[in-house]
């Protein structure tokens, strides 16, 4: 349980954190996404018609804006993006108020973006209305979490549509990179078991540290990159790649190439270690740092899949917040 | 009469300043801001529908653009967003040309906030346009003072669908605050008063400088915020609050702690002198510098209900300025 | 031909360089957008009801980003815009990844703005989409150098359907100013003489360098202004005014008002030379420096022609991207 998103009841179509969801409610989404999947345009567009989406970002996003975006138009509801670059964001104003304000304004659903870890849950709890959260922090990213599984479950002939747990038994997926910060990982980390994966962390002690462990039961520690793939090989396996950002690595006094020629999934890495692995990252990539891009556009990336399934999923996350799930 | 907005005739549709309406054609504003509020969502997108509206945006804003472009979307119309950080505008181009562009391009209507007073009369003159004054520098925000109106009608219990000259008579309005650089205040200001309302404004000398009187006829000054209250408290009391900006009182050598012991709306000061008045606020607020958090989340805040109406009114500004008010 | 743009085949409805369109390519173009012109609006808005298409601007822009955007609308296709400054850009994504991800997204069509020239064609390689070059560096503007075409042939009481080797016969157009830095020169020098006009290019010999004829086969340079308009006034003149920006004349050491004296476009230097002129500017221009505000306002001005025909040009641009050219 995660004191930072259960101060109070919340809005039961709100997403602020992958805990929240029993297995049940992700077979669910499951089911959903696919059922939305399979309309036609013109029927999608009749699920959120007329319905009003609020989309709240304090941080810069490509894919994960968008994409709940066109998840929205999609589905037939209006949207108004908020950013920090255009908005009394930038005059101080408060995010209970800023949320109070799009409430005012008809929004019956917000997506929220925000650095500090918990600002969905306080937006959930001040508005009333459904928060989806589209990353908070280094907290959670569980929108990520939930795609990752349907993109694991599809590329790995798995069924996609429910979720039990033993959704992933023989799966082993190894995280890679700057667990520390990363919401990614750790929204991934805490749902992925639960469905039956083995999950295994991997990076340099700056970057993950040993008492990471402490916030997801029944992951694993190997900071070795090689020796981690080559155990989930003895499994179904899956690694997960993770974005390093330049600056941190220089204010953890971590030496870029060292990283790389310890981290760095490459074409012969992968080759020697875990040839059958399927490929994913979160993205945005910096190819050549944290990934080869020859890797990244192999046919065993699955990084666009998550793009993909990322848009089917949000549909269904809409849906489930304006409770109209079909 | 406001020289500023005078230069020469303009589009019947426009707003440019409060002052432009007569009483009975502010009526007319309010009555068809509910008809249009009454309409079925589908009725609504009809009434401007394939019509094009640009936000034409040099400063940054929330509830003002959201607002609008909902307000538009709502009546079916397609919007366009120009703002300060991703346009010509950066490049140098004028004011004057990024309106004929946004015409060439169909716009059938503007919605400015501009930093300069007077640059919307400038738009609607080179434009031909009917101009709505999204706000312009610390002139006027008069689709700002409509709302308010609005909001005290319904609040106070009364007749929201009209107006005339005894409106808000036998009521008061405190309106406290940095009154000098305020277009909200200055707006106001200019149109309470002629509907009845009598208008005190309350503020340190640097704030609220003497000749402020001199804009507003009828319009008084007290400087003691309690003796305000209790003034407004003979009759219906509402106090509207402005928002503080702390690096303008660093500028006039205010002492911020002064400023709040003196001015801060909080429970206390308005339990001992108004326990009854109605508390307005244009947004974005800051919390415990102008406002106590608990005055603006009391039953007596008519916070959101400003946000509320203020979608509604400026449907209604959209169908006028595009001639299509039901 | 043109070796940045043609690394390998791309997509047959993508527009990357003005070379790469045939003249009856050109002709099809001009009179599919004519024909669209005519639709009625809810005619027009089934064409791409339902498409997706993407608008990729890592450089700033009013003109083209919103002539673009409200084409794309005004056909029924939803439009998502991704800019740098509010996304995976900013992190450091790569071009390709963007793409690859709007492509994932749904994107069946991007339009491109960047500041590298060749970026559109890595884009079309990469994504294999229908990309719409909006500018790439210092390199190509198509879509300016049709609707330039197409408002030539409009205000010059030509035939606006059609385009043929010698549809500009006996027209000769100036093209004055920052030549060096202009994508909008270089697709209109490119593009016009294909059409039977004659190009003259003016400018200080650092705006506008020797070989800069190389790199378009029959388009002459004279650096005398008052010259160049009195050989266009021998023909049916026109003369397209480029934007100078203040900060590369410094660079180059030259000075601003020597400029001004040579290079300006005043009412005295057209009735002295040409006073029959067509003027045009790409804009955003700089009044009182390239170009009199009066002769940008003067009725021999087509500056508004040319953004109107801008929006029409490009619904034809996007409805050949994705083959629903009616």
């Amino acid at each position: 349980m995660d004191a930072l998103t259960h101060h109070e009841p919340h809005q039961p179509g709100s997403l602020l954190s992958i805990q929240d969801l029993s297995v049940p409610e992700v077979a669910e989404i499951l089911a959903s996404t696919t059922r939305i999947a399979a309309l036609s345009a013109a029927e999608r567009a009749k699920l959120l018609a007329g319905r009003r989406v609020a989309l709240l970002f304090y941080e810069s996003s490509t894919r994960t804006r968008t994409s709940f975006e066109l998840a929205a138009k999609s589905l037939g509801a209006t949207t108004t993006l908020v950013s920090d670059k255009s908005s009394s964001i930038e005059k101080g104003e408060s995010l209970k108020d800023t949320g109070l304000t799009l409430r005012a304004l008809g929004a019956e659903a917000i997506i929220l973006r925000h650095a500090n870890s918990g600002a969905p849950a306080l937006l959930a709890r001040v508005t009333g209305l459904p928060i989806l959260n589209a990353g908070d922090g280094m907290h959670e990213h569980p929108s990520q979490a939930l795609l990752d599984l349907r993109t694991l479950l599809t590329r790995l002939a798995l069924d996609p549509n429910t979720a039990h747990e033993r959704s992933l038994a023989g799966v082993t997926v190894v995280i890679t990179g700057d667990i520390r910060h990363s919401r990614v990982a750790r929204s991934n980390a805490m749902l992925l078991p639960r469905l039956g994966a083995r999950v295994i962390l991997c990076g340099p002690e700056p970057l993950l540290p040993a008492d990471a462990l402490g916030l997801a039961p029944g992951v694993e520690i190997e900071r070795d990159f090689d020796r981690a793939l080559a155990i989930a090989a003895q499994a179904t396996p899956a690694v997960m790649m993770l974005r390093i950002q330049k600056e941190r690595l220089a204010g953890l006094e971590l030496n870029l190439a060292d990283y790389i020629a310890h981290y760095q999934l490459t074409e012969d890495r992968l080759a020697a270690h875990a040839p059958a692995a399927l490929v994913l990252h979160p993205g945005p990539m910096i190819r050549g740092l944290e990934i080869q891009g020859e890797v990244a556009d192999s046919p065993q990336s699955a990084i666009e899949d998550q793009v993909r399934h990322g848009l089917d999923l949000r549909t269904a996350l809409l849906a489930r917040a304006l409770r109209q799930l079909p």
